[in-house]
């Protein structure tokens, strides 16, 4: 089979694509070509495989002659992140929708209604004074996102959605939770201090904590965080249930628990490097983001959600010795 | 002040631009000019307005200049109809999601952040695998369209409410029940038969009905319609709760209600004229509609839906009678 990772030289796209190869195969099909759009470079071992061919331009000028390739099929998590779409509003919809608008549309010339999982995220969730926000967001609460980000995500979601209605590609989306720790510097995403506050202390480094200890927040890792995308690729159109965007499990945990994790995985002197200094901009966003989420439907699919934080921290700490 | 219709010389458009001219106000401003843009030219009424300037072109060819315009307020009306997004799907994502883009980017660059009300739909709703859809829909129920129409009203909801969280608009979007009766010949919308089986009766003309008429639907009038389409304009940003959308009122009645009404006003031998032929196409479309709606956050801003189909066929007689 011929597959397409967007954003594939990504922290999530390198693991995923790396994952299927080493696989081998995906939903039963052999892999024998894997295409890794991203405006990066992939790490050397995906660049140094026969299988991988790279593509480093803009994946909305790439879209232009897509149909060609008809892949069978795709994992499109090329994104702006919530920081950078905040900032640039006009960035933010020609890297989200209209990217996403060009990918389908070159899809739906290829003719083949190739599988595609979307990597939507748990901020199309959001409080709006019509509609309070439960606290635990479910597959089932309305989605009122607060940010440009979530905006993209839920229209994409719905776009999808209408793209495999019509039978032009069978489109699948999941919400990614927080996927932490997340290795190498700060990204412009809001959320990015869930992996600082945890990865620089191990580094020996101070990290700064934006918000209240008291922030709860839904999260995983990224080796579930992969789990769970191949599982929806994989999942039968009945067994995924419907054509709206599921969320993916996470752990529920506040910034306190976050710490106290670290303290117990790594020692008190660690964790005294986390110092707290509020910034009212992440904060703001961050407070209209739900503090916890279920998924019955990802549960339904075998997937399930880190079983503490201490576990997230030991997946890092084993990733990057393997590295 | 000076406002944009767009859609104003469609059947609802038209209406609310008489209105508003007749009123000479809105929102407590004295009308200046008023801009109709639409494919089509308006009634000679509107057209012989010194205050009225017509521009008929697409919409989308429009946008390129419309920021010169600076305009106050805009109601944006114009739309592909449900029954033409099914049968050209790039039609339908060029004359409501790409135009409605850049109908926001237009007044986004006037600077000027002017106040604009869209006329979303109830065909937001439907039922999805995952997400059974209540008999009763109200402001709180998820939406998951099944047509590319009710997809694309739902992502400009989501791109009108991200635009104004971001202070480029002062964005409304309500939600239009299926407006009835409906002068003149049938249009391409899956809801047309809603007013055929009451107008052609009432001409003298045989209806076809291509549901069964146990068919449950929310309809409202082309006076409450416009009553709504003002109000949501003239409501304060608290009073109209939150950027999400907000469903007009409607009365949920039966096609056998709506045909037993039409006996009631205009006698036996007109109602005889309705004959029921199925058509799988309309009756599956129709089928993912909500049986009925309701909304709380309208009824707080004194709209009402009509008090019964009878008042609804004498609404339409009263029309005609004064053209």
């Amino acid at each position: 089979m011929k597959l397409l990772i967007t954003g594939g030289a990504g922290f999530v796209g390198s693991r995923l694509a790396t994952r299927i190869l080493k696989d081998g195969e995906l939903n039963g099909q052999k892999i024998d070509k894997l295409v890794i759009s991203d405006q990066f470079a992939p790490p050397s071992s995906l660049l140094n495989d026969p299988r991988v061919e790279c593509r480093t331009s803009p994946l909305l000028a790439q879209c232009q002659s897509l149909h060609e390739d008809r892949f069978d099929g795709v994992f499109h998590l090329a994104s702006a992140v919530s920081g950078e779409c905040e900032e640039d509003f006009d960035l933010g919809l020609r890297s989200n929708l209209d990217t996403t608008r060009a990918l389908l549309d070159a899809l739906r010339k290829a003719g083949n209604a190739p599988r595609l999982v979307f990597s939507s995220s748990v901020a199309v969730f959001g409080p709006d004074p019509a509609h309070p926000m439960p606290d635990i967001v479910t597959d089932d609460t309305l989605p009122m996102p607060q940010t440009s980000y979530g905006t993209h995500k839920l229209m994409c979601e719905h776009l999808i959605a209408d793209y495999t209605r019509k039978g032009f590609i069978d489109g699948r989306s999941a919400r990614l939770m927080t996927v932490t720790v997340r290795p190498g510097r700060p990204n412009g995403a809001a959320s990015s201090f869930f992996s600082g506050i945890i990865r620089e202390p191990l580094n020996g480094e101070t990290a700064i904590c934006p918000v209240l200890d008291s922030v709860s927040h839904p999260v995983s890792t990224p080796s579930l965080t992969i789990q769970g995308l191949k599982a929806v690729y994989e999942a039968s159109r009945v067994s995924f249930l419907g054509r709206s965007g599921m969320n993916l499990p996470a752990l529920n945990v506040t910034v306190k628990e976050m710490l106290q994790a670290l303290e117990n995985v790594a020692g008190k002197s660690v964790r005294s490097l986390v110092k707290f200094e509020l910034n009212e901009r992440i904060a703001s966003i961050v407070s209209n983001w739900p503090k916890g989420t279920n998924s019955t439907r990802a549960v339904r699919l075998g997937l399930h959600s880190p079983k503490n934080f201490e576990s997230v921290i030991e997946e890092y700490i084993a990733d990057q010795k393997s590295n």
